[in-house]
């Protein structure tokens, strides 16, 4: 498939963009620095053994079939506006959980109750939104040798859009479920900062979630 | 310790009061009905061959050292202000999840964003409030032979509180971690409707979370 991770110059979009081009897919990475991305694609594609492109946001999105949203929450409703037309009838993946800096271990509601809500609300019905991928550690993804020990939970209200962005999702190497309506975003979302309050515990090593007896 | 369990005649209470006592607590179930609590406490206590006692839910709050809050979301702000000058001075454990049915596999977020943190507002100062245990299968509390395949998530704004009570939980033979402040209730009760969503897909067999690297 051809993905675009928008915000690829992260670690969790980079991780994510190197486990997708291993499994073989057609993977480009943008940002809103050209050159950033671009310089970032390269450095992926080589660390994989795969060809990688980079470029701007806009330039992946219409690159794609689908697209993946990894910002932080500030640049959360900016980066949808801007990218509102390119990303007209393709799927978005949003993984973006809306912490508040500096208290990332405490649950923050935004406006629209869950980040992934805002988005769909931002998108319309061009683009089915599916809220996924909040739980895995960015370590973990861009170790290509390592084995996440994390389920993923993913919802939307556009069921096609969902089963797509699930297999997809596999293909990383992790468990998916269907855990239904996009609104179920604001259990996801929220689940995080728990995560987050777990790892300092942990003393820097990174928790996750299981589910069992599924 | 002694344990009020308040809507105990309940599946989830009884659960519990089941186990509690088994372990080697003084339990107490109360309920609003003071007959259906004395006949649910001693079907409990034969079951498990110990002394429970039954009653009201305001002699089982007076009984006890500690309370568990276990009735349907409709009756939590009632059933809290009746309780409030009783529960003075005693930790409150609330598990309760604010389900608005029929729609039990979508998440509701109360007015006040958490059922936990509507009862704080309610007690006050004099009750620390715990939210835990939303996600352990009453089914599977009640098999006393039943590993529990599930972690309990439990938070708190009162430290001394919440070490209580997870030391409570843990003897219900579960792991228990400590999530942070009591704001972070919103994930942990949120998270039920998802796992409501699972069950259905699994055909009635009861899903649970497992906290994975801790």
């Amino acid at each position: 498939m051809r993905i675009a991770v928008i915000g690829g110059t992260g670690k969790e979009g980079g991780g994510m963009a190197l486990r997708w081009a291993h499994a073989g897919h057609e993977v480009f990475v943008g940002s809103r620095d050209s050159a950033k991305a671009e310089a970032a694609a390269a450095e992926l594609g080589k660390a994989v053994g795969r060809d990688i492109r980079g470029g701007s946001n806009e330039r992946a999105v219409a690159a794609s079939e689908i697209a993946v949203l990894s910002v932080p929450y500030a640049a959360h409703a900016a980066t949808l506006q801007e990218l509102q037309p390119a990303l007209a009838g393709r799927v978005l993946i949003d993984i973006t959980v809306p912490l508040q800096p500096p208290k990332i271990s405490t649950v923050n509601l935004p406006a629209g109750q869950a980040a992934a809500l805002e988005a769909q609300a931002i998108l319309g019905e061009a683009t089915p939104v599916v809220a996924a991928m909040h739980h895995v550690s960015a370590v973990h993804l861009r170790d290509l040798s390592h084995e996440i020990d994390c389920d993923v939970l993913a919802c939307s209200d556009d069921k096609v859009a969902l089963e797509k962005a699930m297999s997809l999702i596999r293909d990383l190497g992790v468990r998916c479920f269907d855990v239904g309506a996009l609104r179920n975003a604001i259990a996801i979302e929220s689940l995080t900062p728990l995560l987050l309050h777990l790892n300092r515990q942990q003393k820097g090593r990174s928790v996750g979630i299981r589910i069992t007896g599924a």
